[in-house]
């Protein structure tokens, strides 16, 4: 079990695409008219990058186009002082194809909002996958 | 009730101000070496300001000064299709006045990580508050 020097477990790769599979909800950092924002979203994995919908006309979908994007999936229990957190960093792109629309229509993807405007299928490439655990929650509830 | 282009309730700030004061876990985003990031942390709010604690050392501390970041809350139950979010936009200060201090050591703020470096205290001013929720949860399952 490999920790970093804050004490946290590092998760690997594999464990990290493992808890990307099961969560389904996650928050996307992006730079919005050059202030940083955070939108949470519903995701789905398409391999092993991230796939998820959003309306023309968001400031979620102007900042996405081509730009490099932070997503984030975490489970915090803050009574049990337990909690995991993967993060992806990775480029933006829009799905436009149609044989790769063909695929991603078919993800299981929440449309969260309800505007009339037409939807896109944004995905974000997997090019860096992070995460850390706390070591052993049952022990480090006497450091708070 | 106030609905943006999206047909999600716009939350007012004393609102968002409300849900800030019961939850306890956010994440902010951040840059680290010209890569967006996002780090989940344990806060405590000070007036209407964000106040966590980081060790020093760690990515994040070395990403929050003077910084203008992202911080975010939210509650989103997928399986219920219902939620909402809090977004708040300002500069962060690491906080070193004694009478400062003083304070916010007594704000409830738990301690993640088990490190042996020092700990600091990173303000984050509330200078923008936003917050968006679903309309109509139970007719918006359809939608899916």
């Amino acid at each position: 079990m490999a920790l970093d020097h804050n004490g946290l477990v590092i998760l690997d790769r594999g464990a990290c695409l493992k808890r990307l599979g099961r969560t389904g909800v996650g928050r996307i950092a992006v730079t919005v008219a050059g202030r940083p924002s955070i939108f949470p979203l519903s995701y789905a994995m398409w391999g092993q990058d991230i796939v998820f919908r959003t309306s023309a006309g968001t400031k979620l979908a102007a900042a996405v186009g081509n730009a490099v994007v932070a997503f984030e999936i975490d489970q915090v229990d803050r009574m049990a002082h337990a909690g995991w957190s993967v993060l992806v960093v990775g480029p933006c792109r829009e799905i436009t194809e149609p044989a790769e629309l063909a695929v991603t229509d078919r993800l299981p993807l929440a449309r969260w909002a309800r505007g009339g405007g037409a939807e896109f299928t944004v995905c974000i490439r997997s090019d860096l996958v992070t995460g850390r655990a706390l070591a052993n929650p049952q022990h480090s509830h006497s450091d708070g």
